[in-house]
């Protein structure tokens, strides 16, 4: 098993049968997801996205990500992926949680593909960064949008795509791979027009849920991930989380047993500064699948122990209104052992002959007995190893989790109809034509 | 003046008599802080920064400073600043935030100083990753602690000072500048005795307060930050907080308002990507400084619109605990203009003409339009430019409203006991010598 739920240190704050009269309801809710009688049905097909790329109605698909990742490591230094939201953000997350919170960096020495992310802001000064970067690189675009229309890409796509032109001339079509809807669509329709080779983001896939298509799996490849190990580990984590009972369900029980008790923040911690992103990813899946209809937790993140030195006063001594989701991997791939000094000046001598890694985990129990002290609940997710099986696994792990969690909690996990609020005001705002009745509401209001 | 506080979108969430009510109390903390009377007063020394670097007593430490950021530029591709908590937070936040989101890749390529943050974890994955960017350029080394001993800095001192001698034998002494106690602790020792460079952390600045003293401008300088103007700015802010009713004064007011009005979280929001680290900057300082005592407002941040694709649902239509405190700059200097296509394929020909900023622009005010309907209070920060000065100013606005707001809010806003129950925990599971009878404890207890 590659997630277990430890509960050991919820004792004072969640008595085992409290989990246990939630678990019917989990069951139920669980249920509902399965047979598609639940709100959004239409919106499950990531249920089924681990088998369906290695051996089912996306083997062709997949086998042309990673044709298409060979062809970006050959020819460039720099993979630019426009894309906003779901569109980015787990791809960023797998990049980095394995390639390395200082993955560019490194591949600017070691030779790998960088990646950079880009239309996720409508920020002149990124894009003036990104833009210098693309000058000075020879480089790659995956675009990522359903529509091709979605201002900040669109906005992205404009420049990139005339930078490349500018660069390679007609062999600009051959560095321009875009993911988008199968059939419908601007993107689709200029990528075809054009000779840029297409992806699919299926009809069935929302964009949170979209790390494990040519959305995530295509940047990822192309920075070198074992995307097979990615979806072995979001396969196993398919079957295991279907059990009655399983861990998954147990997390979902955990998270809303505290949630009904009033605690209205989640912090998703880690002790691993490349699983940063990760945080961001789950902030973003849980966040906007729950918070909606004026109730969900409130999601945050923190890497440990760097936050401790931050937001671990607030967390010890402040406001109890938060609960913790620990993340802990068991093994360390790449493990370090510290050299004796001879004059012990820092005093650190009585680490010597044990691993960092040991040194973290103490840091790790350690934080948790003073938290639980302190009354902040602690729910941790042991995993294995944070290698590309162990992150698959997670991913689907947590993708299930939100959805019966957001069934649980009686709103439909995979709609986001808020996000539509400000992009309506804002077209209004900038004379976007069909917007004028809006316009004239906000000028009257404002 | 450089911030101004916009409070029309509160209107329907504090009337004006509400802060005008709570005015005479926000004085009054104020005069605690000056006049030294409140808790924690031995830790002001952060309220004359500005002008004690530019003319006062540090005068002779800065002009130190400024040839130490010569000489690191001239010799090194990469500097590591190795500390934790306040003593990483403020200088990442300060170089990202004016040399740009991608601030490292672009020294990369442009033959800028490279400034990696290390001894903020203890993660042996990330300090692999570190050795990887030692091994391969030219570098020097910051270390900075007040100690010498805190467990993480002291872990990737080690290190580091191991490969700069093994790289340049005894010049490796004229790569590592150790910033630290004036006179006293480990590092101060070790530090004279190999001849390396020292800089001060003043006895009453603590670490969230200190990114004005050598700690944040000697790692600015070396990445070819203005700390001139960076100063320039902050003792404006000085200047300008002081007055009776001040836009310090009035910001306090606000928050505190909501934070008695049962608003449990505030979230920290800007529209660029490069100010993604003053967000925690933000975090840590009220975090640290008001988590107390079981009190306090959570804080978070947001970069929108990226952020808006994750958060912004919950934000919009989910449980209402939060306001959002918006820092809003009203001048881009690197603008940018879209190009016409001939054929509008994207539907964006309607925003061209017009300055991104300017997009960027509606995007904020659409926002906070559907935010405020969505029953989510705003408050907005306007500064002028995110440029040093303006940086510089709001840096200090910050610090100076956090210690008001701490004395309003009943606690000591300079000390962080909390920070201390996990290392002690920590130190009992490694076994570090003196603490054998809380490592009895936990093992009962565990």
């Amino acid at each position: 098993m590659s997630v277990s739920v430890e509960t050991r240190y919820l004792e004072s704050f969640a008595a085992e049968h409290e989990t246990a009269l939630l678990m019917p309801y989990v069951e139920k809710a669980a249920e509902l997801l399965d047979s598609g009688c639940g709100p959004g049905a239409e919106w499950r097909g990531w249920l089924t996205l681990p088998d369906d790329f290695r051996s089912g109605k996306y083997s062709d698909e997949y086998k042309r990500i990673k044709l298409a990742a060979a062809k970006i490591r050959s020819t460039s230094k720099v993979l630019f992926v426009i894309g906003i939201g779901g569109s980015y953000l787990g791809a960023r997350a797998v990049i980095e949680a394995l390639g390395g919170a200082l993955y560019n960096n490194i591949a600017q020495v070691s030779g790998g593909v960088q990646v950079y992310f880009a239309g996720n802001s409508i920020s002149a000064g990124y894009l003036n960064e990104l833009i210098k970067i693309a000058k000075a690189n020879e480089f790659s675009v995956n675009v990522v949008s359903k529509s091709g229309t979605t201002t900040e890409p669109a906005i992205a796509f404009r420049v990139l795509e005339a930078l490349a032109v500018e660069k390679y001339g007609a062999a600009a079509k051959d560095r321009i791979f875009a993911t988008t809807d199968k059939a419908r669509g601007t993107l689709k329709t200029v990528a075809d027009e054009k000779g840029y080779e297409t992806f699919v983001i299926p009809d069935d896939v929302g964009g949170r849920f979209s790390v494990l298509t040519a959305v995530g799996l295509l940047p990822a490849a192309a920075a070198g991930i074992d995307t097979d190990a990615l979806l072995a580990g979001a396969a196993a984590a398919k079957t295991d989380s279907e059990k009655s009972g399983s861990e998954c369900k147990k997390y979902v029980a955990l998270r809303n047993v505290l949630y009904r008790k009033g605690f209205g923040v989640e912090l998703l911690v880690s002790y691993e500064n490349r699983f940063t992103l990760m945080g961001e990813w789950f902030k973003q899946l849980f966040g906007e699948s729950e918070g909606k209809d004026g109730k969900g937790l409130f999601p945050g993140s923190a890497v440990f122990s760097t936050d401790l030195h931050s937001l671990g006063q607030f967390i010890q001594d402040g406001t109890k209104l938060l609960f913790e989701t620990v993340v802990w991997f068991e093994k360390e791939e790449n493990d370090f052992y510290l050299n004796k000094q001879d004059d012990d000046r820092d005093g650190l001598n009585f680490l010597c002959g044990q691993e960092l890694s040991e040194v973290n985990k103490k840091a790790f129990l350690g934080t948790i007995l003073a938290h639980t002290d302190g009354g902040v609940p602690n729910i941790v997710l042991n995993v294995n190893k944070l290698d590309a099986r162990g992150l698959g696994y997670l991913i689907y792990f947590f993708e299930k989790a939100c959805a019966i969690s957001g069934y649980l909690l009686g709103v439909n996990p995979f709609d986001q109809p808020g996000v539509e609020s400000y992009k309506k005001n804002m077209f209004a705002l900038l004379g976007k034509p069909g917007y004028e009745e809006l316009a004239k509401q906000l000028k009257v209001g404002g």
